[in-house]
């Protein structure tokens, strides 16, 4: 294509499988970028740690380096998609600084640093893309920066990690408890061997975090998330949910409370009418309270090499116009910064589930318990244990309640002689 | 708050639901919308017919003015919220020829004449935005134009049609028929007197010829828009497809086909698993699939005041961000222009229930009918009649087969003399 500008130098650091597709999408459908940008986008070379390693035989081989730096300081635009902390941190801060334009889909870096790169970038008047960092292919930062910046955003749930998303569909939907689903979802390549970061909540943490950020136009570190897994979550609580008309979801929560806000991973039950309950399988989404917008929400694939190449692309056609036409960019100065607050500080309705001895006046001393901590219950259903101990379980839904009320609540419940076990205790939201 | 920058002048033009509501939020939260922009944004003024009319009380009297075009000269930024195609039209285009950027919430408007006035936007360098057009507070146009830029998009299809989901959706949980259902919408005030735009799927077609431009970057006239209503949906047709595991929806469907795109509205049975299914009340959702980002799903509400002044004052600082930075806009100068193709040029699979003389041989020679067209069948199913005339009741699902094929075979059947009725054909998506 002719073109008054000369070409977009983008260089491209790592070629794993996220990196091979943006690279492969760049040079076949290097016409039909050209004519969306106005100018042409050159690939100018991909960065990587050995250059005689094995390539998929669609990649020239002469694009590949192991000289990052230099390859960063001869581009306008530079992909980041090697992950990790280090040296993406620093290649970026090259970058940011030989006055090039940056995209990223490194949600770990994001999540750690992002609020000080993305200051930096300001600073430069230079631009930090990340829409592949959250959510994969979904559209979300655009949404949430853009299209509600005239509006209030009170609250952000998302279903945000598609390995749990998934095995607990299977839980639901075969019966199976979470070591037998998990086994499953390795086996299909969908849970990692060591699955820590997914079952333990630690990847949904770091997207809580960046989802907060932008929600809230505030720094939100990861450490200040409240983060609970679901190596807990059993068959009997999720058929338990069903029948009452719920299932069980490993949500990401950011909302705001009081003058700050409150970022928190855990298992949730939600009704099964809400938009949320119909996200299955690896999918994810992101639902949104906004004040004047109401009730949004973004569903897509939460990750895999097209689906994130595709939300990279998207910011890199973003870089180039404003690389060509300067102007404001994705980033965002404004700078709320509402404190994050501990978990202590929600309120929310609770569902828990005790073993009592099944004695007349059990049930009042329990319902006493309640009353002088401030929680309200709703409803009570009592059922014969199935460990057939002359015990009953009971199955307490709450009013909203207070979450530090609740925990004090729980400790004095476990200390109580007429409770022989606190089986569980699940939030519930999306009423 | 100081600003190096004079206030950004904003023009209103209407003050019904919508502008009242983008008014008293301007004014509101005026220093938090001059944060996020950088300079303040000032009302200077509402254009109305009637400056005596009755106004709510918390908008300042002196606002008001019938001189639209001398507040509009005066503006940097023209909001249109009057609808209809005249003045709006005009006024619109007065605007953009002055150097201000626009506005507006007409999706009559940007349907009929949304590519010219685009087009005068680029040449003029003003920016026409029109979020609010489609979807309501939906933030889809982002998304599509931008996310979705290094992507290809192969189809959408979209619930845009707030009240012709919500009867549907009270056919499908009351067993109501169609009369009743839009009675009650009427009466609780989500369908018009003259339901006539909603039911009919003029509405819906509007907004499919603005999802197809999007979509396709392409101009799509809203004529070329197949179009099918609700009003022969009967209740019958909605227990038979949740039985067998579907919803009925009214869907505005856009997708490439060929060289070119069809696009159309008609009402559609998806599978009760798609997201889509899921999609309850006066809520709208458009559902993308595109090459490599796959499937992703927009929800939100379709209407409303408050919802779409949200989706107007997100334009709004995007609009004011760029006329303090300059740079590139909303609007996209690419124009794919696929042709939009006869609805007879899809494919797709269809649901025919037919009443048929209950006699040997007739299912034969039925399906010698369809075979001879190259629909191929999937399943049959066979009842007997609720008329009790010896009759029989046949519920067949086809492959993927061609829609002008599939037409001739209905004319066809419609001769065929042990055909007693055919009762209905409906389109099937989502499998």
């Amino acid at each position: 294509m002719q073109s008054a500008y000369r070409p977009i130098r983008v260089a491209l650091l790592g070629a794993g499988s996220v990196g091979a597709q943006v690279a492969r999408l760049l040079l076949e459908n290097s016409e039909e970028l050209a004519k969306r940008v106005g100018a042409e986008l050159e690939l100018s070379g991909i960065a990587v740690r050995d250059t005689k390693a094995k390539r998929s035989a669609d990649l020239p081989a002469k694009l590949f380096t192991d000289d990052a730096e230099s390859l960063i300081l001869s581009s306008d635009i530079v992909i980041e998609l090697i992950g990790g902390i280090e040296p993406a941190r620093s290649w970026i801060t090259l970058a940011l600084n030989s006055g090039a334009d940056v995209i990223t889909a490194n949600k770990a870096l994001i999540a750690a640093h992002g609020p000080e790169l993305l200051e930096l970038a300001e600073q430069l008047g230079a631009q930090l893309y990340y829409e592949a960092a959250v959510g994969g292919a979904i559209p979300i930062i655009r949404p949430l920066r853009e299209s509600l910046a005239g509006d209030r955003i009170n609250r952000v749930m998302g279903i945000v990690n598609g390995t749990t998303n998934y095995i607990l569909d299977q839980m639901e939907s075969t019966g199976a408890d979470f070591q037998d689903a998990l086994s499953e979802a390795q086996e299909l390549g969908y849970a990692e061997a060591d699955p820590t970061a997914d079952v333990e909540g630690f990847d949904a943490a770091s997207k809580a975090a960046i989802l907060a950020s932008l929600a809230f136009h505030s720094e939100v570190a990861v450490e200040k998330v409240h983060r609970e897994g679901i190596t807990s979550v059993n068959a009997l609580q999720i058929e338990t949910a069903r029948q009452a008309g719920y299932t069980v979801k490993l949500l990401a929560i950011c909302e705001r409370v009081g003058d700050g806000l409150v970022a928190r991973v855990h298992p949730t039950l939600i009704p099964l009418s809400h938009p949320l309950a119909a996200v299955r399988g690896a999918y994810n989404a992101v639902f949104v309270e906004a004040e004047s917008a109401g009730r949004l929400m973004f569903y897509g694939a939460g990750a895999g090499g097209p689906e994130t190449a595709s939300a990279v692309l998207g910011d890199l056609v973003s870089a180039a116009k404003r690389h060509l036409a300067g102007g404001p960019g994705i980033s965002d100065s404004t700078h709320a910064n509402l404190e994050a607050l501990p978990v202590q500080r929600v309120n929310t309705r609770f569902q828990i589930t005790l073993e009592v001895d099944d004695q007349p006046g059990v049930l009042a001393s329990i319902a006493k318990e309640f009353a002088s901590h401030g929680v309200s219950v709703e409803t009570v259903a009592q059922s014969a244990s199935s460990d057939g101990n002359n015990a009953a379980l009971l199955t307490i839904m709450t009013h909203m309640a207070n979450e530090g009320d609740l925990e004090e609540l729980v400790a004095k419940l476990e200390k109580n002689a007429s409770v022989l076990r606190v089986n569980s205790v699940i939030r519930v939201e999306g009423i």
